[in-house]
């Protein structure tokens, strides 16, 4: 395992932060380095190049046309690291303390990338073979909105060789570490920013505070509003697609959200989103509107009497199925436009948009998986939903023509997109066994 | 003058910033300097050393005891730059364009404390006398609260040295370069930082958007709530103490607002503040609350789907006289706390205030440097209110037991407090006019 870690880290220490056009060089290095990993397997590796970042197509269909097809989706770019200074070491310097492995991507996704490729190695150097027919799709644009993947998805003939029978999406996680579950649902999303002007340039809040309209206030004004008392999102036709939820679902959702363990782990109380819907349904099924930045005037050391010519706001709506996300941008776009006070200038740009996709929970992928998981953790694989995106998830789905699942390793507690990620080496071993076994599991069911 | 315009860029290179500690060497140089220069004209000075930045006291007091003695009072210290890059010229690179000198400071106030030296040393070289007693207090902490000098102003032996018959506060400004103007009142100030933290690290906003509350969202609705839709401040109490304004004060400020001067300079509206008051008063008489910085999350370049620990916010408020700067401070914090949803924690830190401060607009000194302007400018001097505070003016009053009045020769469109400050060389010539003339008239009328 040694030498595997070794490669890991080296997986690790590209700073593949695909949102940040500074870093497009490592994005290369890191796919060229992949790339050589996946071909050495005896994969025939294709570098699918876009507008953006490349991603790599990978196949091997030696297992014969009467064995189904599992396309795999990983991706390899990770999100930004600030703030630096609360990393405890540097984010692309991986470390390993008791066995958790800590830098940016550790876990989402290099992580779940790396034992899916250790699975794939293992069953070959044993087997000398692969029980199925498999075909890789790993993309560098993942935390930037996946503009590249999209588009390739559009090309027939790319359509045509990412045809499977399955597709599972290795991105996902488990509620806890002794909880095996596959994953039924991921939210889409919309995400905008919203850039509010008052004057040319700063102004001094003495001599012009209660003249003219503070940009900052303003905005406050209108991000408050968009949502009520009860944390129901104000934005007209918001939840006109929002389908209730089914028996089913709900059930999957009934269980009693641990509230000391999350106060505990997170040193925070579930008090967000709308009030008299359990926490289990907020995070996972329903819908949400929520600012992930705001800038504007100073908020450094001391003071600055200043009235800022600008202020500036990220926003982002997780959605469920049936919610077309440029709609509710648009929607979203709107409502702030028409709310912002008399002398503001407001410009919207909708930035990435992914649909909400979910898992067919009785398709042979989903059996071999959960039986997989099961015979690892000796007790029964939970079905769970993610309030997460993946957002290329459903059009892969679409153009792979495959029944979709998602699984995947990650924990509560990684700290993706926060300083600290991490993911545990124990992880990573389990990973490749319940990757290396639900691929024989699938290929003797058919 | 060309010496004296070199003289003035070394006095504006040296990087004054006195809120951040950063800088604290460049306001000894400055200070160091500046009593040098005073020196030389033959003034005693005094270093005056409290917990921050040392002030300099200088007096001149060979004029008589039966002549008058003026305090005058300006400051060494700046603002900080940012946004640094919207600076067309270093900011501690003076340069000149059009005759207008571009630097941070070169109005507030190094150039105002400029053409006083100027106008001393004038005199001086002339009639190798004063026509009055001159005692001279140069701060270094103006922009950050003033924290050294009103704790000097507690000490019975400064309190005595300070005494004077007259005060004027270099630091202000007139409507319009061919409005000559006197100051006869300035707002006071309350400032707070307020801290809301939801958890104890970022968070994942698919994982956990709509579980906990968002303390971005938090403070955009404590903020908001904290105005109504008439621009009317909520905060229980905040209107106790502001008086009906007078009469006098209601004539002096019944002129029409210059809706379009103020589009073509600011590129801004005038839609901000109370509904239904002229923006003359709301920008000076009546008291506001404003939000001078936001920082939460991420809002560069692209996306980044957090949902931050934390969010800080900082909070002016100017006042009007009766007002009690520590009071409304108390009731802003209490009523942010109040209003914060449960499950963010709540920090607000009161930072600096001072009340209001207002002129006997009768006095000699008033009078003196109302015809020294209309000699100037061949017409009459206008009496204005001022938005902005001078935190030291109500306490250096006190201390001084003198008739206080505020002037300068600033303009509406310096961008003090803000990129690209500047100050006119023309305005430094008329600074020197001015004083040199109202010390004459001054002496002449005891």
């Amino acid at each position: 395992m040694n030498a595997h870690i070794e490669d890991f880290m080296t997986f690790l220490r590209f700073k593949s932060v695909s949102t940040d056009p500074a870093y497009q060089k490592e994005l290369l290095k890191c796919c060229r380095w992949l790339q050589d990993k996946i071909e050495s397997l005896g994969f025939h590796v294709e570098r699918w190049e876009g507008d953006g970042h490349p991603a790599l197509f990978a196949s091997y269909l030696r297992a014969g046309e009467d064995k189904p097809t599992l396309l795999i989706y990983n991706h390899y770019d990770v999100q930004p690291v600030d703030p630096e200074e609360e990393w405890s070491t540097p984010p692309f310097e991986p470390e390993v303390r008791e066995r958790e492995v800590y830098a940016r991507g550790a876990q989402d996704n290099k992580g779940q990338c790396y034992y899916v490729y250790l699975a794939l190695k293992t069953l070959l150097e044993r087997d000398k073979k692969l029980p199925i027919n498999i075909k890789w799709i790993i993309e560098g644009e993942e935390e930037c909105g996946s503009g590249s993947l999209f588009q390739m998805l559009k090309d027939p003939e790319k359509r045509a060789k990412l045809k499977a029978d399955y597709l599972v999406i290795v991105d996902m996680g488990m509620h806890a570490p002794d909880r095996p579950a596959i994953t039924l649902g991921v939210r889409g999303i919309s995400t905008l920013e919203v850039r509010f002007q008052g004057s040319k340039g700063d102004l001094h809040s003495g001599s012009h505070g209660g003249i003219t309209y503070n940009p900052l206030h303003a905005l406050v004004e209108v991000l408050a509003s968009l949502r009520n008392k009860e944390g129901r999102i104000q934005v007209p036709g918001f939840y006109d697609d929002v389908e209730e939820i089914s028996a089913e679902d709900k059930q999957l959702l009934s269980f009693e959200f641990d509230h000391d363990g999350y106060r505990k782990m997170f040193e925070a109380e579930a008090t967000g989103g709308e009030k008299g819907v359990p926490p289990a349904e907020r995070g996972t099924i329903r819908p949400t509107l929520e600012i992930n930045g705001i800038a504007g005037g100073y908020a450094g050391a001391g003071f600055k009497t200043v009235l800022p010519a600008k202020a500036v706001a990220k926003i982002s709506c997780r959605l469920v199925p049936k919610q077309d996300p440029d709609k509710i941008a648009q929607q979203v776009g709107a409502f702030i436009k028409k709310h912002a006070p008399a002398g503001i200038k407001v410009e919207v740009e909708e930035l990435s948009h992914s649909p909400a996709c979910r898992a067919n929970p009785h398709s042979a992928a989903v059996k071999a998986f959960s039986q997989a998981y099961q015979e690892l953790f000796k007790k029964p694989c939970e079905s769970i939903f993610s309030g997460g995106t993946i957002p290329i998830a459903s059009a892969l789905k679409e153009a792979s023509q495959a029944e979709i699942l998602l699984m995947g390793f990650g924990l509560p507690d990684d700290q993706i997109h926060a300083p600290n990620e991490h993911f545990g080496l124990d992880r990573l071993e389990k990973g490749v066994f319940v990757m290396t076994r639900a691929l024989e599991i699938l290929g003797k069911s058919h």
